[in-house]
């Protein structure tokens, strides 16, 4: 990524947290360096469908729906320049295995180049484009109706009280076009004021929790407590957790769930001490063609992430060996309910 | 513990691996610093009953059993100094709340002092020492018949064959006199070639999966490998773990045990997977003054373990709040069985 532009923007500079915005002046994409957080909020300029490819598998992003996003936007990039699309099609569905929102976006795109062979370059480019553009306001009003639904449903089991809520990884805005899944839930309770604590799980290796989760919801002044990934089940018990919430990355056809690693621990958990877990994901996360959750790719990512923090080695130099799955998979038996845009 | 001196030695001055020693030179303690693990092999020395107070509740040294040889050495010391022995003990217990081996080895130094109010001054720290001197070689001891009856019960339910191990923290010689509990069941059984791999709970926050249990284990060339915290149930699932072994900080009446944070959430996720679950820790563990784990003190300790990894922030400067305690409990239905020293 070294040879991306970048600049440092503040934070008054984001009226709502927005982690990927087209440039129009520039003809480029605009991302938040989530790699940085919460150190620094610093924005990189994307040109190109291979800068897009780079950004997404080496985490400048994640989160499934951004994922899909910046996906349709690569394609963008890609007919800008005449590149060859299917190349790019197949480059950027190869950045990560496991969120299915990469592959949903690519096949919105598919549709609008369907009879497209005699457009012109310019054309195509506008038309791709344009799709990108409605994929992503299309996910921020997708996340809201999520939020909307998730909300009330649990407002309706509960009753109005203050919440005390556990969350894993960031299914925040940060994770999605700009108002978040689980995050976006609770952002929709905070609005009433119902939000007594929301509990980030820091979620090793990568701390997605702590670098992203509490970060966002500091900003955003919802009550936040970081706590380490082993302090789940201690948490439970001692605090009275209301319910759980997370994102998903691919759900099958049965309702099993791919998402972050530690989701499938947390959701045992739960149903030990009897809190309930709900997912929150757009329809897009759906593979129906999987009939159940042992059929998602599980992606290994690089061991260093397991062995380092911020760069330091945090175990013997040599003599130890790594386990990195960056997902697991909670079976639909620990889910209470899967909330989406669709009314349930 | 700026006071203490220090001096680094090279690997091969340990014959084996021995957490704390008697400097009789110095009449003194020589401690490993446990908190320069995994970076440096690097020795203290202790020479009165305050830095051996320091010393404990800063954590060069932890691990129940240790904590209890080294309040019996800070005895020593402190009536070496012709201190109020009262006091001193007073001191040393309020180090560390949950482990209860350290209130074990204040008793047995109680029982020496029992009658000794004509002996000299010297006669005193003599004794003391000497008591000292035996809690240290005879913890050794109760460990290894300890890890004997727990290899012989695991080969017996399992048959020899090479077992796939979880462990968290550090139960091995750097929690003890110098053999271990949980790691001292594992390293018996490698002794007879049946270890195919340890895999090490990092166990956020402070590390001891990652800093000493991988260490210990790369440096005694048992085969071990490091996973983050929220990875114990994908890796349950999918590399069809054995059995479960932890070491205990305390044991209530009824069998509900005190350990690292972290332990519970462990014991719940094996018995989601039927995986064994077994505790291993000497009679001194036991405190049965007490009926049932509620009643066991959970140590809460610095926020700054949580939101800081090697001194460097990980989450947002501000609008985060923290959660750390130290221990949990887990219930005696999730433990199949206890290993002590005594035949079982």
């Amino acid at each position: 990524m070294q040879s991306l532009e970048s600049k440092t923007t503040s934070e008054t500079s984001f009226d709502s947290l927005r982690p990927l915005a087209w440039n129009e002046a520039n003809q480029g994409v605009t991302l938040i360096d989530q790699r940085l957080l919460p150190y620094e909020l610093k924005q990189v300029e994307v040109k190109s469908h291979t800068e897009m490819a780079d950004a997404i598998s080496e985490m400048v992003l994640r989160g499934a729906p951004l994922i899909g996003i910046a996906a349709a936007y690569g394609m963008a990039l890609a007919a800008k320049a005449g590149a060859d699309l299917c190349q790019a099609r197949k480059l950027l569905l190869s950045t990560r295995p496991t969120a299915v929102n990469l592959a949903w976006a690519l096949e919105q795109i598919d549709a609008v180049l369907q009879g497209c062979d005699l457009d012109s370059p310019e054309t195509i480019y506008q038309k791709i484009l344009t799709k990108a553009h409605w994929i992503l306001e299309d996910d921020i009003e997708r996340c809201k109706r999520m939020s909307e639904h998730g909300a009330k449903y649990i407002r309706e089991k509960f009753g109005n009280k203050k919440f005390k809520i556990m969350t894993i990884c960031n299914a925040g805005a940060l994770a999605t076009g700009g108002y978040g899944t689980a995050l976006g839930l609770i952002r929709e309770l905070a609005k009433n004021d119902l939000v007594e604590m929301v509990y980030a799980c820091e979620t090793r290796p990568r701390q997605q929790g702590s670098r992203l989760t509490a970060w966002e919801l500091a900003y955003e002044q919802i009550p936040v407590t970081l706590i380490s990934d082993n302090m789940v089940s201690h948490t439970m018990k001692e605090q009275a957790i209301d319910f759980v919430i997370t994102g998903a990355d691919r759900i099958a056809a049965n309702g099993d769930t791919a998402n972050k690693i530690g989701t499938y621990a947390l959701a045992i958990q739960a149903q030990y001490h009897q809190v309930p877990f709900f997912v929150a994901a757009p329809e897009s996360t759906f593979d129906r063609s999987l009939e159940t959750g042992d059929l998602i790719p599980i992606e290994e990512r690089s061991s260093k992430e397991v062995s380092h923090i911020n760069d330091k080695l945090i175990t013997a130099e040599s003599g130890v060996e790594f386990y990195n799955p960056g997902f697991d998979v909670t079976p639909n038996i620990l889910i209470e309910r899967i909330f989406t845009e669709l009314a349930t």
